[in-house]
């Protein structure tokens, strides 16, 4: 067939502002099976409790053959719903019922339909920097428009928000929302402070934005106690909160969920029904029958001893092999440590070394929305073996004295010159 | 929490064109246990091969547990891309390979993707009138507007089409895209003939739109031979094709396909990568091992053999009870056949009667995009076992009767007075 037409001509401005993540060029590099890679955000395939589904997968193919197989409700199966307004309302996070919650095919389809219902083209987005490339990506799908808030130790820097909502306000525009994963932030793993979080929520309603409360990963915590849920302080209704079964059972079966005020939940279920009709079925039955009889709530158990594992030995190792113009966060929980480089050195140029020596890891950039971040990386204990944490960061270690000795050998030398 | 903030004022523009579809608040009524309902658009549970299902997931699970569970492409699993691509080159729809398929969640989640990527607020898509709800939901979801062109017997009438392509031409105007869905059409049962099918892609050609095939149907022939598809003829790629296994398999599991030019496919994965992340992989999975070996085409060898029967069955009720002020058109295959009353009945009206009496259809005013076909109803015989069939076209033969003997006394009343 001779194609004829030009495509592009028939695309809609907001495709034509669509780009694809810088991250995802380099993701088709790490997959080779010989590398250690500590660049994807995927759970740890070895932590799956294979077995166990298999078996609950034949029991509910069993009992439940047509709720499994067939078309579901829109907004979710109600069993399911009932137990996540429940388990939010057990856990401090808002008093809930079923109506304020909407089962997701991941919680990347609650940033979609989120986006889809209250973004106009050029809308601002409060969004962390460096932030996730996920919830970056819903917003440009929609043709919002970034405003990006730089992130330190404690969380999204909220003084500066202020600031640039005041020059906001004084030239009459606000945002429509603020995007923000308050715990073991991806890409930084940072935790937002208590403080913080009651800032937001008091920048939030004088200057009438709403927020998006990401949380996919706040069960997977390996030391201290959880601040707040930015939902739990919420006097207005203006969190929408996610929640996901990615990180804490299983990411292939995609199910996550959204909790919100009723009439936000109802304009959003409009929405999902042009969207997939429902979400898998044979999924929520699945995690339905993982959640109510405790199955899911003791594997987190488990797995926040297995990841605090890998947490220590990527940490431990990096304390022992880099050098010390590499400084790295602490995060308590979550999959990510942020690693920073002298800011004469290219995280991408180091990154194109270490797939030589097999070892691959996330070039920082790709989370920020202006070109910043050259000299930063997204390192994942996730997906690794302890030994391959151990072996990776030394290889890394390595390449990366070396590089400072390069730089310095280059300085010594142009100085002799 | 007492509610402070007034959700509407946040919605998007095209949050505020979005409506729930009339057919949705029926569905609440018809889904009563013990309804007779030729309502849904649902494949017979009591057909899906569960113990197949069962089986297949355990060795999937101990031979492929990771691939099943984790994370996946975007654009969906390679062999899977793969198969399909053969598949659709050996059925001669196009030559094909995985670079053309797109894995979608449910096919809806294809018209979902190529709306957002296609259309701009008010650009004119060509729809079937009546028309399938989804397809219609999902350009109203990005503030398409529907040109809606009437159906008969031989599908959408292009000559109808024409004229209004050329009035639209004069203004300087053309339509998008054409959304059909040309075999055993959802709702109406009629399969565009060969002749509609050449002159609808000369209009596209010739007035430079482009066309949306929608076949979910299609294997589902109960007799005749297939027209070739009408991205078998497309001469400059202009045809996107979208398939799924929910009418074939199972529709819980959410698998559908999308084949086009690559350059659009890739376009759509940037898209989906922000929706979705990626679609489920286990069920993917699921549906390759069941193409590759051979069970889902025995499958649905015995789903043609079974819905045959139920097909003839509602038509020879049909024949045997309603009153003869009542038409309906003979599908060859699919799930629907629509049922045309007198111009003075209200097929809403009747609804409310049969569901007194514990029967339920889809009165078809919901198909219509302009308020049109409240003499109209869908009828499908997908769900309904062979006696309840027999049993609901029995009891709705009466209802029907009783209506035109009152309507026929009332005439007769007012011309004694």
């Amino acid at each position: 067939m001779t194609v004829s037409v030009v495509w592009e001509t028939y695309f809609s401005e907001r495709a034509r502002m669509m780009k694809t993540s810088e991250i995802r060029k380099f993701f088709k590099l790490t997959e080779r099976q010989d590398i250690i890679s500590f660049a994807g955000g995927f759970p740890g395939a070895d932590f799956f409790p294979t077995d166990s589904i298999s078996n609950y997968l034949q029991k509910i193919l069993k009992e439940q053959t047509t709720t499994a197989l067939q078309y579901g409700p829109t907004e979710g199966q109600k069993d399911l719903r009932v137990y996540l307004a429940d388990k939010m309302t057990r856990e401090g996070i808002a008093y809930a019922t079923e109506a304020n919650i909407l089962i997701t095919s991941g919680s990347q389809q609650g940033l979609d339909l989120i986006s889809r219902i209250l973004l106009n083209p050029d809308d601002l987005v409060i969004v962390e920097e460096p932030g996730y490339v996920g919830g970056l990506g819903a917003i440009n799908n929609y043709q919002g428009n970034h405003l990006p808030i730089p992130l330190d130790s404690k969380g999204i820097c909220t003084d500066i928000l202020e600031k640039k909502l005041v020059i906001l306000s004084k030239q009459g525009k606000k945002p429509k929302f603020a995007y923000l994963v308050p715990n073991f932030q991806n890409p930084t793993g940072v935790t937002m402070s208590l403080l913080r979080r009651e800032k937001m929520l008091h920048l939030a309603e004088k200057y009438d934005f709403l927020i998006v409360e990401d949380n996919p990963y706040g069960e997977l915590r390996y030391e201290g106690y959880p601040f707040s849920a930015l939902k739990s302080m919420d006097r207005e209704g203006r969190v929408i909160y996610l929640g996901s079964f990615s990180k804490t059972f299983i990411p292939g079966i995609r199910v996550g969920w959204l909790m919100a005020e009723e009439c936000f939940v109802e304009k959003l279920i409009t929405a999902k029904q042009a969207t997939d009709l429902c979400s898998n079925s044979l999924s929520q039955q699945l995690v339905y029958t993982c959640c109510v009889n405790g199955f899911i709530d003791n594997h987190v158990q488990s797995l926040v001893e297995k990841y605090r594992a890998k947490r220590d030995m990527m940490l431990f190792c990096m304390e022992k092999y880099f050098p010390a113009e590499i400084s790295w966060t602490y995060p308590r929980g979550g999959f990510f440590i942020w690693v920073t480089l002298p800011e004469t050195m290219s995280a991408e140029s180091i990154l194109l070394k270490a797939l030589d020596r097999k070892v691959a890891f996330v070039n920082g950039a790709g989370f920020h929305t202006n070109g910043n971040g050259k000299n930063t990386a997204r390192f994942s204990f996730s997906e690794a073996s302890l030994e391959e944490i151990s072996t990776g960061i030394e290889r890394l270690g390595r390449i990366f004295q070396n590089e400072i000795l390069a730089v310095e050998n280059e300085r010594l030398e142009t100085r002799v010159l």
